[in-house]
């Protein structure tokens, strides 16, 4: 039977500023990728949805960014290495902690943002979050890009690494994703979605924005938790990959 | 043989702003009360304070704060229980993570600043620090002062707590602090502060302001990290206790 | 003719989180209170509510507030004065700036949250505030509660003063606000707030919590501009104030 | 007679963290710029060198920055031309106001670290600067590296461009400042610099890295005002031009 994980972006709410619908998608995903407070989640979020993974059987992993409050995290900030594996190790920390205190453990972790963009190709970030990982517990998963440099150097440091594809995103023939600057980067139809999440899953394939089908190497797929339409197409998603028979289950 | 710990506040550095000399005070103490980056201390100086404790075999506590690298944690913030609570477990998983990482681990958390002096008599918040620590681990110590309501709420949940003496403040007949808003409310003089501190630790009393002597319970003798004499007075401090015959050990 | 100012907390939003609904207040009210970036609202959101006060004819006031985004200035702070008036000449100059780039200016300051409740009887606080108003611009209003010790402290320095009443709030039987802690201290009918708006405005009486009718004096109402129904209500109150022949206009 | 403008980097403390001695600085140099706040420099510290600046009779200019506090704004940031512009014309204003409460006025923007590394081929944040200074008012100057994009883009403004050179900084032969993450990038022996500032203003001159003499415009001197010797280097300066019969004077 095929099995996939469902992770996605949660406790990303700050203070009296609320962002997405933790409590809706937590019903949907397997793995929740909580923020760490550099840039996105207050403590008291962080703890609540934590609390709220936990009542739903939903692991939890790191979403770690840059310390950017006001830019969310997305945008290209040049720290350097030792600034940025000391400012991973805190967040994983923090958020260890309230796991801990609702009960759970973060189990893996997963870069956000321009984080995640820039640790596809940028070695010395990409050095930094898996030193900072291995630091941590050797024994903690990252979620990230086939093919990126961020999971050579992980696994060169023993890590296990878990290969993710978008579910709402274009990729170009090359399998990297096309850039949310141009247009067509974002689906938003709910069933197209589905249906191209089900393809990855079942095939390993997906059609590129050229109409090329390019093979995808996929463990964990994302759906996002901060659009208006997440819960929407979490919900189309999940239900199209049960009537296929797949299995929703954390990665192993 | 008399025994008694000596703590600081260390790691209180932020990005390009130095406070303190860590380095040094890291050789003069047995215990190193390390900012959480609320109040102070960014990852990559606490990562730095850690390792050093390591290397100079002192033990490591949380040093936790209100949110306020503005202020420096020096003025009280009326937050909620929940808040307050959740700030703290974010704070120790922060630190307890970077000393992981260095080796070594948290084994007690004491608050700073305004937060230190808002937990000797405001129930919520005293309450709401204790319970942060034990969510954390229960077996993590406090230290703070004799008689608060902070460890009142501590010991009702089964956490040590261990009083502690300042070596350079004023105390008034029924044993509280000297404001800081009043004249002589801080010493200078490391000798006579030695010579306090050497009575407090042999005698279990103080001189009060009004010259009265009183019973002062004490297992750790605090000295400023961050004044301009720090290392002087620590180094006087210190040499006094051991000339005395005391011995200079972290709290059991 | 009977003639009110109609007034709204705006410009809250910050980076990626939204909060309230600024275009659409903009066409209700007559005067924005625009936040400076310490409590809540970044320069780009700040930029944008100017420009768009500037196209609607809607006049610009300091909304400023303690350094607390976290907290979203909900929560006092025991800032020193001298921090107070320098944190408060900072914020108003620099929404001063943004509003002159959209071809406006400043012409009102009105502290917000936990600062606002503040003022009302904290002396030191409401002089600190009172004296960077009038560092920064002996012209400025205040917007604020009639008979705090604010208003007393900045008619001493000569400032013009509007009292304001809330569209939504509870009233104590002595004129002060029933606490959001207590039950009922917050309308949520658009037709009851509505009725209750067009008695303050036409005949200087609204009705207490225990039944009684007190007299409240009143140049400026505000409506709530970040929660749910803030369009649906603001709207009610507008309507039922033009149907009532109530001209709405800026304050002198 | 020869004249020229001595600048150096003031208001860099924050909140309990010192940084530089800004009082012996405003002895010694003709144009304070004062940091804004997004990467140093609060308020309180703002305003009191605002007040020193005046007393001295020192010219306020507006260091701007990135938003990054731990980072003290010598990380790049990829933010969008649209934040930028937003970003500065805030700490403009906010400057401005502390400046106006002092008796005097910003008359001059300088950027700070990184975002000065950055408008020297970066255009999209050369402009957005440079539409912020302008945004703000176009009667004042800005600071920065003759030969600049930033440069480019502010006079295609109409603004007032002062070409500065680096006191204690080496130059590679093209001009350009050597990177600090090379060996001998900054220059320590006050003789040495005082000698070097000597030939760069009486003959437009300076000995690049290999060796070379190379032509130099400069309106201005930078001295640095956070270094250990930054006083002592300061004073060699400007006792050599004065000893030059050179007058140090702001630039017109």
């Amino acid at each position: 039977m095929v099995s996939v994980d469902l992770n996605a972006d949660l406790g990303e709410s700050f203070g009296a500023w609320q962002m997405g619908d933790d409590d809706a998608m937590l019903t949907l995903v397997t793995s929740a990728n909580v923020a760490c407070g550099f840039h996105a989640g207050d403590p008291v979020t962080l703890r609540h949805s934590c609390e709220q993974a936990v009542k739903q059987g939903v692991r939890i992993g790191a979403q770690v960014g840059y310390r950017d409050l006001a830019g969310f995290g997305r945008r290209f900030i040049d720290v350097t290495p030792a600034e940025l594996t000391a400012d991973v190790i805190y967040q994983i920390g923090a958020l260890q902690s309230l796991a801990h205190a609702a009960g759970s453990s973060v189990v893996y972790v997963k870069p956000h943002g321009a984080l995640y963009n820039a640790v596809v190709n940028n070695r010395d970030q990409a050095r930094a979050v898996a030193e900072a990982v291995h630091a941590v517990d050797p024994g903690l998963a990252v979620l990230g890009l086939s093919g990126s440099v961020f999971f050579t150097e992980a696994e060169r440091l023993g890590l296990r690494t878990v290969p993710e594809a978008f579910a709402d995103r274009s990729y170009r023939p090359d399998g990297q994703l096309v850039s949310r600057r141009e247009r067509n980067a974002v689906l938003h139809d709910p069933d197209e979605i589905a249906e191209r999440v089900a393809m990855m899953v079942q095939s390993g394939r997906v059609v590129a924005v050229d109409g090329s089908t390019i093979p995808i190497t996929v463990e964990s797929i994302c759906v996002h938790g901060d659009s208006r339409d997440a819960v929407q197409i979490a919900t189309a998603v999940r239900e199209r990959l049960l009537t296929e028979g797949v299995l929703l289950a954390p990665f192993a």
